[in-house]
């Protein structure tokens, strides 16, 4: 919401100083100099007019009140839309599409006209057609061309640097599109053709979707996170209060919450692993690669990246969830009474060095693994990947990302150690969280090390080289390995 | 200045095995290759000339000493100024200005020709005129172009994957500007006109802008770190010196720091938000979002991705200044001392569930909101912001940004808790600071809950939308709320 | 090796809902529509496909079995190599160099093309020449022209927004290399002529190359690692064991590498502004600065960003392990022990406030360091730096770089204090690990404060400003300053 401010702002600034393309020309006249039109004085409508001046088209503005529309990019005349429309071949359409149906009016003047309808609405679905779809039906003699609703009005003003500068557009002219598509290259912009006019719906679509990809993650953290979280809540503060008659709900904030955290953080990461192992057991089992994956693992694969990254916001929070531990009033409570206890007993606690061993092995290996998914999570950043060759990435994104899953798994092995064997530790015979959180990432340790025997691995890159062990016409399922 | 030697160095390696493109046409007969004149055989000359040679350009370098005037790409010829002038049609001037007044005898030959001005200056303001503006004044009869000074000689060479690709030009003949936007475009460079030459003051002054947006932020980080900091030192150093009789200027170092690093932070990520809200007020008192801002509140929104930035550093020193409190020397000595005189005093301290709750609350909030702040950092990095759609990147400034707001703003509260309550603690009078800083997110959140009032709300999408409770003609001020 | 399948999986998603360009057109014939060919219907030969339809062309494929070649981009189609061959006067090669024989037979049919090889190899020199000039010495009368190679399919398909946008390209006739930039433009991508054929072999190694800036910096980080590990080993655990007959072998987890870690991450910081301090007095020295640095210089000025991100990388690992300790088995039992022999001999420590100052300092120089670095390590990725003007660039890499190196330097030297004094410290005659990492901080320090004084710096910027004290010609050694 406050995102709106600056979009609208700049835009009276710069006009300031930037002079009207027209006056420049003192020493040689223009060699072209197309006139274009746009309807519509919003703030998308001064952005994309000034992107256009300053890319040496002329604009004229087609307005209700052409003398009282406000500030306009100085260069660029204002008259009334009949005069604007007939001037100009092609008119950007920056009105919202509440108030299309005035430009049915205007039907003979726009005939033969390129229109480019830039609008969006402000949610999805809330009309039965797209708005592109609409114009075309409203002015059937004009070739509707959707574009440029993907950018912001910020974005065009600041120049294809500080934004994405992917144009998508579609219409049904060729010859439109086409014209649209050389304006966009003299904006800056790259032009992606996403077909006929029947993928409007789709791009306009595009700006009001929330994270498409993520949600199919984030239901899955979140019901990891409930599910962990209310078995602790059942087997530390609710045994506690009932069994032992004991209050330490006070847990729930830190020491519940360090130990859900690392148990989601961990079955994740390994989640983003696991596809690929089961992608290449199915590749092996089919004996080819040009087979489709069934619906459920292509989708899983899809949400690999997102996966992971939501596993490293967990594995950060475990961090400092961990860190702040010495502060707590608890745990200095509880150091202060066992030392009293000790002077009081006078007994003697004997240092044992495996236990020391096995706790510094626990940190340090908590330490790496954490380490290597800050790498992990930096080269997913988009400017890191593209700066990677195919290779580099796939070295971090699999070599690296294995030894992640390695370090963290045996941080939890180190974490658990005997505990596994002590009865008590089955309160209500249920078994300890963190063993239940060890079931994901052993399964794909083990998978993972049969698929690099070399007899397997060998199967698989033949299989992924192209080779295909039955003809494609004969699809009857033969042995695992050929 | 140790950035001086990239610049130079592997324009010498890559033309070694970079074959000139005159060489390599054995097939076919070029079908255009235009020949380009650069003045000036330095770093930038070079790398400007490699990249034309690269893109299918001929180049003759104008010197000097055309025999000895070091190593130059390998396909370029050099030639004597007058040569080299007038055999191509356009020119860049790749020399430092200081040795622009040579350029007038040539005048005959650069007579109509497109002269490209790349040079930059060392500080602002050192010439009464800009050097293009000079340039077009020594060789009046030639077209001057502003371009190529805010590329690096480094980014130049490595292809535009390694830099912006963003051009800059201005000149007063639209002809010359659209040889060099054609050039530049063939150079994998996209241009953005700025227009007559009256602009090649700010194109030049560009590169040597140092951080203009981060000017306020910082200065208001300088401020109130100063200011907190002294109130802090007077009330905890300088208080127990004086009424106390202790020195514990120590404290300086960590304990202090700790508490200015926190509250700086927690008030300029408010300011951050503070300012869309008044805006959201304004609107609604106006009833029309056509009307300018006041400056202030202007300046103010356009560096709220800068205060938000320096709010996540603090609060990211915040964090290692707490995470580092159990390892102090001081603080080890107060818990052995405390314990001893439990044991001395034969004392025992009750373990109380409500601080127990009160502490691991307080931490964990702090945890929470660190990880968000964190988070909104990620999405600023422009590459995140890129590949973010406008929605996406509003729902993660806008309702994750408040939701960060309050999870440091409720660790305030709970640091505080009931300590305001205690007179001992209005040490000369004056209240702690934690309450200082809690000032503005309170107001923040007040006055934010006061917009989602469904009323109110509803009120303002439909200004932002456009709609305007008075007619733009008739702005005398009404009440609040239609 | 999991990257596999992404690249193949959308492209069949994508083809469902993306029309067939021909279909489209229904208002206007398309002004211009090349046909071409696309041999192989690969994984990336689909892909091609996919966005040449999409950015106006016509595609043909040709296939040894053009009725069962698997599901092709909607609006393609397949025929047998020889016709499709024929049809288009643009081939894209995107077959296995294995199966290149066979195209000897379609020579009569190729004469004259232009041959586009995409392919690329598994491993670096396998073959003697590289594959497309093996493609021209098959076919000498087709115009072979390398390029596309070093993109992915999964990033031609998803549009350059989400991919680098830079394609090479050579080749021996300029006009069949015009005629692919252009199409490359046409697709949104941006073209760099690496110049003939000669240049493929180059091209060709690019998508295999892991990291060849990083191998240098990584040697030297490993080198280092080793060299303090064991020196560590022997006078940590060792000596304790052989003279004083104790197992402290645990401490190798967390106390080793905690030591380990910071001094590497020191050293490397420095020698990564080391370079630029020798280049300066070199030049000094030298009076120009238009001759080469020695190769060993050069080669460590190119890695610089890597020895800082290394540097960063353990720092950050230091700060993790030693957020640690605290919670660590063997310290708390210390700390208990310690507390307890208090009582016992009835002894108290008296607080120093000497001591405090120091350990505070200590803490807070590495924490405003650590933060520092932080910093410097965020302006290093690719968008960041890409946002930044040449000036911006320069002060956070050069002042806040020192800045830097001052406060960890800073921080080292409170860490020793007077420990160097102690002569138990010389275990086995060897000094303190850390009294080895202050070398080089210190010898760059002294080293940069002579730069900074102002005669030299004076002289430093005449020199790279371009003034030379000697003649180029009469290249004499003379007094270090003028």
């Amino acid at each position: 919401m406050i995102h709106c401010f600056p979009r609208r702002r700049p835009c009276l600034k710069l006009s300031h100083h930037l002079p009207s393309p027209r006056k420049t020309h003192t020493h040689a006249p223009a060699p072209e100099q197309e006139l274009l039109c746009i309807f519509g004085t919003g703030d998308l409508g001064r952005s994309l007019g000034q992107r256009l001046l300053q890319s040496g088209y002329r604009v004229v503005y087609g307005s209700r009140r052409p003398h009282s529309c406000g500030p306009l990019p100085l260069g660029a005349q204002a008259t009334s839309h009949e005069a604007a429309a007939q001037s100009a071949g092609v008119v950007f359409i920056c009105i919202h599409r509440g108030h299309y149906d005035f430009l049915e009016t205007l039907a003979p003047q726009l005939e033969g006209k390129v229109l480019v309808d830039v609008s969006n609405n402000l949610k999805k679905n809330i009309y039965p057609e797209a708005n592109a779809e609409y114009l075309q039906r409203l002015i059937p003699g004009a070739h509707v061309v959707k574009a440029f609703n993907t950018l912001s009005a910020w974005g065009l003003q600041n120049g294809p640097s500080d934004a994405n500068r992917q144009v998508f557009l579609c219409g049904n002219s060729a010859e439109a599109k086409q014209a649209v598509a050389e304006m966009s290259t003299k904006l800056g912009l790259t032009v992606l053709d996403k077909g006929s006019l029947s993928a409007a719906r789709e791009l306009e679509d595009f700006p009001l979707q929330l994270f498409p990809e993520w949600r199919l993650p984030l239901r899955v953290a979140v019901g990891l996170t409930a599910f962990f979280f209310f078995y602790l809540l059942i087997r530390d503060i609710i045994y506690a209060y009932v069994v032992q008659g004991k209050d330490v709900s006070f847990r729930i904030m830190v020491s519940l919450a360090n130990k859900v955290f690392p148990i989601v953080s961990l079955i994740m990461l390994c989640l983003c692993y696991l596809p690929g192992v089961i992608a290449a057991f199915l590749q092996l089992y089919r004996g080819t690669k040009y087979r489709r994956f069934p619906d459920w693992l292509d989708r899983w694969m899809l949400c690999r990246k997102q996966l992971g990254l939501i596993a490293l916001g967990f594995a950060f929070l475990h961090v400092l969830y961990t860190l702040v531990i010495p502060i707590r009033y608890y745990v200095r409570f509880r150091i202060a009474e066992h030392t009293i206890s000790q002077i009081k007993e006078n007994t003697t606690s004997v240092f044992d060095t495996t236990t020391a061993w096995r706790a510094d092995s626990y940190y340090s290996m908590g330490i790496l693994g954490f380490g290597l998914f800050i790498l992990l999570g930096i080269t997913s950043l988009p400017s890191v990947t593209n700066a990677l060759s195919w290779r580099e990435f796939s070295f971090i994104q699999s070599k690296l990302g294995y030894l992640t899953v390695f370090f963290c798994t045996f941080h939890t092995y180190l974490y658990g150690w005997s505990r596994f064997l002590n009865p008590s530790s089955y309160k209500w015979y249920t078994p300890q969280a963190y063993l239940l959180s060890l079931v994901v990432p052993s399964l794909l340790i083990v998978l993972k090390l049969l698929l690099l025997l070399p007899c397997v691995d060998r199967s698989l890159i033949r299989i992924r080289q192209g080779w295909e062990r039955n003809d494609p016409e004969d699809s009857s399922a033969k042995a695992l390995l050929p």
